[in-house]
Order: structure tokens, then C-alpha cells, then sequence
């Protein structure tokens, strides 16, 4: 029987990994097909090289728009390889009749947002498409960038520990939040930004300051809940979060309520998931919390040692709650 | 007055040179907006980067797909830069609905042109859009490699001397003439196929051969003619070519001629510009013919001191032609 794609396979959830496995990392010889950049090497010299595309919809929404969140996408993935991203590309793919001044304003972010970030757009490429075959513009952004020495396994999370703890950089939930509420066919809105932002800096303080940092990963498709099943899988172990201490921000959490979402599995475009070893979590928190994109970090819970790779909640009633992979999707066209 | 992105903005014309350089070049802060590759540089360590998104319509023609030609796409700018294609990224956007035998078969042949050009990908994405927003899959590789030492300047035609010879690596407009006969809009179906292939072991025959290779292009989006006054522009320079030195297919031929097309505007994917100094040509056209892609080579001109920076080109009828640049296009989305 003829199989299709659905929106689902691009969920960031369990179909789009199995699109992932089955269909491009074998045939790419892909052997860790899952994080975020690949690491290359070259006599002795290491760096790290990711790509995503963004089709976003709407393509600007409170707090950012779709080229922002290309050149800080891109420059998460880097800096949660623990690489220091130096170069991107832009490839844009855009829709005929899109105004010209939309994307004179989309350009004049993403230069802001890399000069910010202190990375540099180096190469990009444009395409046209008649109108009805895109969604006003489409953005992909590569990058490239120089791998900080030691942190050549912390993608594939080898050097996670029974005991290492689970701290997020921030609370969770806005970035989906606001573009939901800045989808024309949502009916309200919302005084909810989106988080997008440059995590480069922030993760560079942090990685300068602990040794032990075992993993890190940005919350994005599929959210902390997602991120946390990864993990499990890739350590064979399992975790124990607790509920209380996730932060969601109250307006978040009232329309996650509304709406039946669930902020653990809402995309985030400016937070990190950092797993530290046990002695180092209490000066990890004290580093992202002198930081503006930090201030709200909390440490959530901790690694255990349990074969069922299950991620347990303790939740704010004080009953247990599991965790799964969600096999299809929340919201499309998030990021 | 609102001004709106056109389907020439996309043809790789005057337009699309305009857009590139008046909405990107100057906030990205790019030196040389339209060369194919940024020459990057670490510690004396010289890497080439890129990117491109591809729209192809259809998705399958003769001789090829959209993910054979991104991947020789990618490695054909790379090497046309001087650099040797080592890593590739590739980011899909999906339409929801797209079969995905289909999305199969075209990372079959991504795989398969990537092994016969001895390149890895290495990373990707995948998104996927609702029913009506792509049309069936768009395609964006991106691709890094090590500069050959002495290339850093090829990009820039900064060598390029009056009397240099102007060499193609083999006949135009045939990929073209097989996307537009493969539209289902048109109702006839030709011989002709894509000559889309790599050109990195084709480009590294020549450049370990010849010391005196002074310029580089692959002849893509505004085909041969395009290339020829984007030299003129860079080198301040003319250029007169001899028609019948141009080699195009007859079958190509004939149905440019039913058409209203001119072969030399007509995009290429698997041909080069080669500019080489007055002593070594002849070698490096053998070169070029000992090899299955090169073996139609032609020397077809050579540059000129002429400021009005002109392609003149010497017809077959005894006449001369000025080969401008189209401001508009021929043909949307042939790559």
C-alpha cells in the first residue's frame, strides 16, 4: 500500500524520528542521526556543521519572526554541541508577490540577530516559487562552527551519570504559545513573546566555568518532554523530574489550559536542557541565573538508574506521572 | 508604492543580482555577494561553504531528480570555488501528502551521486508543510570543503588577464530542455536528458594539471551568457566568443528553436566556465576531453581589454552579437 507524509512527520516527535532513521540515515551513513550538528574532523582540527529550515507560520509573531529564529536556531544547535558557532547560511525560498518590505524587515533581523550573537551570514542563495506554492518564505540557514576541546561526546551523551543533574535554562512554552496567538485563525492574543534567542553566549559562560558538563540540548520540536526520551535512549537510563520545578510562566500555562496543550511538549527556541554532574549543578544554576537569558533557570531533576528508560514526573499533587514520546504532533509549522 | 517579489527576482538574472545585493549583501555584510562559495579561514586553514535551495518543477525529469541535482548542485559550486567538496548538509520541506516512495527514491540517488563523488552528508532536516504550502518537496543542501592552497582568488577572476581562454566543459541547455519537457504542461517529450553530474573529480583533473586556471563557474541559473557578463563585470574586462564554438546538442537546438529559447541563457548543472592563461589551453582542453564529462570541451573565446565590459559574440553567419543580461527570465524554477 502507497504510504504518505503527513504533518506528523515533521512533529519532531516519534514519526519524525522514524522518517529520520528509515528513510535518510541509512542511506547517508548517517551514525548519529539525531543531534543536532554533525562533528568533523580534519588533521586534528574539529568543528561542527548543522542545518535546519524554518517555515514558521505566521512569519512574524510577538517577539521575533522567521529570520530571527533561522539565525537563532542555527546558532543553538551549534553552541548545544558544545561548539562556538562562527559562520552561517541563509538559502530563502520565496513566495511570488511577497512584499518586498517584509522581507527588507525579516533581512535587517537576522543581521541584527548575528551581529548580536557575534556570528557572521557568509553565503546564502534566493529562489522564487509561483504564488500557491509556498507559504510567503521559506528560510534555511546552515552553520558552521570551531569545537570547544572535551566536548567532542557531549551530543551523543556518553559521559551522562546516574545522579547527573537536569537543569533547563528557563521556563517553557512561550515561543508556541505566541505564534499560536499570532495565527490569524486563533482568535485571541496574547501577551506571551516568543523566547527566541542566541543561547551561544550564555552556554559559553557555562562551559567556561564547569567541567562537567555531560549534555546539553535546546527544547525544540517536541519540547522538554521529547528532548528528555532522547535522552533516556541515547543512555540507556531513565529520569525523575519534578513537576514544580519546571518553570511555565502564568499567561503560558493559563492558555496551555485553554487550549489542551501541554507546555512540556511546546517547542522553545531560546532554551537549554543542561545535564551536569552532581557536584557542579549548584554553581551551573548560579552562572545561568547572572545571565538575562538565564535568570529564570531551574534545576527539574535528575538522571536514574532504571532500564525502562522512562522519564517519571513527580507532579505538583504529589502523584507520578510518565512521560512518553508523543508519536504525532502538537502544533505544525512551529519553527 | 509596495513593491513585490516577482518570478524574475528568482532567474538568476540583472533581478535577481539586484535583490541579492540590495536587501542582502550590504546587512549580512557579504564582500563578494555573488560568488558560489565563502572562502572562510581559521588559523591559515582555508574551507569553502555554500548553500543552495532547490524548487525544481517536477520533482523527476530525464536524466535526473531534485535530489541528484542538489547534491551535485552543491559539490559543483564548491568546486568551481577551488575547493574540494568534502561534507554536505541536506534540509527537506516536505508538502504533507507526498508519497514516500518517492521521497525514497530521490534519497536513493542522493546517496548515490554523494558516494560516486566520494562526498558524506553528513546532517539534515526535515519539515513538513500542510497540503497546498510546497509543492511536493523543496530541497536545500548546504556544503563545506577545503580550499586547494592558491585558489583562495578563482571566485574573484582577480588572475584573469586580457587573452585568457574562455573553455565550457561540454554543450548547453540540456537540462533545460529536459526539465521543461518533463512539465506536464508541455506536450512534448524529448530526448534530450539532464546533463546534471558532479564536476569535482572532472575540476580536479584540470586544476592538479594546470597552474594557470584563472576563473571558475558552473553555468547554472542564466546559463553561459549570464556567467560571461558576470566576468566582464568582475574583471572590468570584455569577452567575444565564437557560436559556432559553442557546442549545443541538436536535439537542444531544435527544440530552442520551436521554443523562442536561447541555449545560451538556458541553465546547466553539470558544466563549467574554465578561464585559463593563453599557454596552458590546449592542455587543459585534452584534460577536459579525456574525461567522460569533458568530452564535448570547447574553447569557445577568449577575454578582451575592452571597458565597455562587453560579451560580444562572433555568429555563425559571419555577424557579431552583444550577449547582454536578461533582466528577466526564461524559465522559473529549472533548478
Amino acid at each position: 500500500m502507497d504510504k504518505f507524509i503527513t504533518l506528523n512527520h515533521g512533529s519532531g516527535g516519534k514519526l519524525t524520528g522514524e522518517l529520520i532513521r528509515d528513510v535518510f540515515a541509512g542511506r547517508f551513513g548517517l551514525s548519529d542521526p539525531l543531534t543536532d550538528s554533525a562533528i568533523l574532523e580534519k588533521s586534528g582540527f574539529k568543528m561542527a556543521f548543522t542545518t535546519d529550515s524554518y517555515v514558521v507560520d505566521p512569519l512574524f509573531f510577538p517577539g521575533g519572526n522567521i529570520g530571527k529564529l533561522a539565525v537563532c536556531g542555527t546558532i543553538n544547535d551549534l553552541s548545544v554541541s558544545g561548539a562556538l558557532p562562527v559562520y552561517l547560511s541563509a538559502a530563502f525560498i520565496i513566495e511570488e508577490g511577497f512584499l518586498l518590505n517584509d522581507l527588507i524587515r525579516i533581512a535587517d533581523s537576522m543581521a541584527e540577530e548575528a551581529k548580536t550573537a557575534g556570528v557572521r551570514i557568509v553565503t546564502g542563495d534566493t529562489k522564487v516559487v509561483e504564488k500557491g506554492k509556498c507559504d510567503g518564505l521559506y528560510i534555511t540557514t546552515s552553520g558552521f562552527g570551531y569545537l570547544r576541546t572535551g566536548y567532542e561526546q557531549i551530543s551523543s551523551a556518553q559521559n551522562v551519570r546516574e545522579g547527573d543533574r537536569l537543569l533547563i535554562s528557563g521556563p517553557v512554552g512561550n515561543h508556541s504559545v505566541a505564534v499560536m496567538g499570532a495565527r490569524k485563525k486563533l482568535s485571541f492574543s496574547t501577551p506571551v513573546e516568543s523566547d527566541v534567542a542566541s543561547l551561544n553566549h550564555l552556554i559559553g559562560k557555562v562551559l567556561d566555568r564547569s567541567r562537567e558538563i555531560h549534555f546539553m540540548r535546546d527544547l525544540t520540536r517536541g519540547g522538554l518532554a521529547t528532548v528528555l526520551n532522547e535522552l533516556c535512549k541515547m543512555t540507556g537510563m531513565g529520569i525523575e523530574i519534578n513537576e514544580s520545578c519546571v518553570p511555565v510562566e502564568e499567561p503560558v500555562k493559563g492558555l496551555c489550559e485553554i487550549l489542551g496543550f501541554d507546555p512540556l511538549y511546546l517547542a522553545n527556541e531560546g532554551k537549554a536542557l543542561i545535564v551536569t554532574g552532581e557536584k557542579d549543578y549548584e554553581e551551573v544554576l548560579e552562572v545561568l541565573k547572572s545571565d538575562i537569558l538565564g535568570k529564570q533557570a531551574s534545576v527539574i531533576g535528575k538522571v536514574k538508574d532504571d532500564r525502562k528508560q522512562m522519564v517519571v514526573m513527580n507532579t505538583s499533587i504529589g502523584g507520578k506521572r510518565i512521560l512518553d514520546l508523543h508519536s504525532g504532533m502538537q502544533l505544525p509549522r512551529i519553527c
